[in-house]
């Protein structure tokens, strides 16, 4: 691997010189889907899509429409600009359950707002989205976003059931990553597919992303417990302190029997969340998850569908970009 | 007025044997779009519907549509489940803002299964929402539900950002309940009126949603200062309780100067909230507040658009149900 990470700029220098020009009109559009919201809501809902974050599914949105994204740039457009809509609502929302005072550097809509202008804000993002998929008047676009909205739903509601479940089991951490990233990443990709190449590489485009989804949040969860916090932007052990058991527990459990006797309900603080974090690391547990996720990008490339050359490769620097945060 | 209030087994009788037909296919089909989420959240989700309420927004739907919607069956009732899973969701995440224990006598979602179960059970009801709706393949049936549910998203937090200040005007408050309640009934006919009269009595009916919607709301208002609570299910007073400020309180203010003096801050429990509600009853301004949504629902009867006399009979008694609330 090299040492430099492919940036979002790399993916977009070999993709062709639409998709930087179809990334500014999704940052156009959602700034104004955003607006006219009144000015409270409006604020906190710009703010929320200001802050930004790596966009990358729209940017898998417009690289698996490939080509055809420059003709067909507004139906394109527009289904980025919903994805990243869902992805949001769900962010707002999931800081409302966490109490959390702050996303990328930045005041949550919850601190800046309080709790009922955070959940109106998440529903206002959702709404907009379906808005926004349906003025395409694609019915099929809608039932791809809304089925993976009602994943994401599912998926955040598993994983506060099971949390503080240290016995949680592989399968049914698999499971949540399923639902709670690695869908909408597929019909990202599908969306995409559809007003790409076509329904012939609907399957396989999206079978591409549902990979790479969940190689993101496997990686997510080993940085979670990795860190460095300098690099990652929040402490070691978040999910350990929200009791949420992820793979890197779930493998060193079973080589640690101090690991396994833990009650999660006693990490309580940064410090000793640190520590559990190191057992974890000791046990070789991170290196495990970092395999899983890594064979999942090669196996997503590895069986790309049939496109064309310059396609091909801007989905490939998608997928290192997702294991780049790792390097 | 009758003595009898109309049910909505008055209006399905007066509307034909279509009506009571259509309405078991949306409780049908509302319960199978709750299902399938994984036992929990299908559990929560489930619940709140079966929990049930007046279905006054899915019965609006079907009498929209008139005779037309025995024959676009399918399409009337996945707009009236929708029409109905979007106010669910509303209400779900609405009772985690308010802390609420019980909905209509049952355990709220919050109380069964906590903050984030509720969260996560409202965005999942949002996405079935528009699921079932994209079903059908109507982009401007979309549009229309979309832009109603971020209407009441925006009414939900116009009226936290409102709470507390006593000095709120009667615009404001006439701008929140146009957003939080009157657009989803003017959606509800506006979908109706696609289905069934079609395009030239589209605006039309959804003038008639929007007037009577305003009405319910203002009615809504005048119960929880009027009560009694064993005739609404709610103790007098809770908007105060909450620092929602309502028409009642706005023209009580301008006539007992004890009220315009009085902080909300300092009404903190129910026999205060009480004694604050039998001052504002003895200004009149109950019946002025009556009066006016009893003037909307006469407006709404008067200019019906021009239909055939069963629907429009029909139309004619869901307007008399919802003031019936208050007889």
């Amino acid at each position: 691997m090299s040492a430099a990470a492919p940036t979002v700029e790399a993916v977009v220098a070999a993709a062709g010189r639409h998709v930087p020009r179809l990334m500014t009109q999704v940052e156009d559009r959602l700034a104004v889907l955003t607006g006219g919201h009144g000015p409270l809501l409006s604020r906190h809902a710009g703010e929320t899509i200001a802050a930004g974050g790596k966009r990358l599914r729209p940017l898998l949105v417009i690289v698996a429409a490939g080509e055809a994204a420059a003709a067909e740039s507004a139906r394109v457009v527009a289904a980025a600009a919903a994805v990243e809509l869902v992805h949001s609502a769900t962010l707002v929302h999931d800081d409302v359950l966490d109490d959390a005072p702050l996303r990328r550097g930045r005041p949550t809509v919850l601190a800046a707002g309080g709790r009922a202008m955070a959940t109106a804000t998440g529903d206002l993002l959702f709404s907009r989205a379906f808005a926004e998929l349906a003025q395409g008047g694609d019915a099929e676009d809608l039932r791809i976003l809304s089925a993976a909205a009602s994943d994401l739903a599912r998926g955040e509601q598993l994983q506060r059931a099971d949390a503080w479940d240290a016995e949680v089991t592989e399968e049914r951490y698999r499971l949540r990553c399923e639902l709670k990233t690695a869908r909408l990443f597929q019909a990202a990709c599908r969306l995409g597919a559809r007003h790409g190449p076509g329904a012939s590489a609907e399957a396989a485009l999206g079978e591409f992303g549902r990979r790479i989804g969940l190689a993101f949040q496997l990686l997510d969860d080993v940085l979670d417990v990795s860190g460095p916090p300098e690099r990652t932007g929040k402490a070691r052990g978040t999910d350990l302190l929200d009791g949420t058991v992820t793979l890197p527990l779930i493998r060193a459990r079973r080589r640690d029997p101090a690991l396994a006797a833990l009650d999660l309900r006693t990490v309580r603080d940064p410090a000793r969340a640190r520590e559990v974090c190191e057992a974890i690391a000791a046990t070789g547990a991170l290196e495990e998850a970092r395999a899983a996720a890594l064979e999942l990008v090669a196996a997503a490339k590895r069986e790309m569908p049939a496109l064309g050359e310059a396609q091909r490769r801007a989905l490939g620097l998608v997928a290192d970009g997702v294991v780049a945060r790792y390097r």
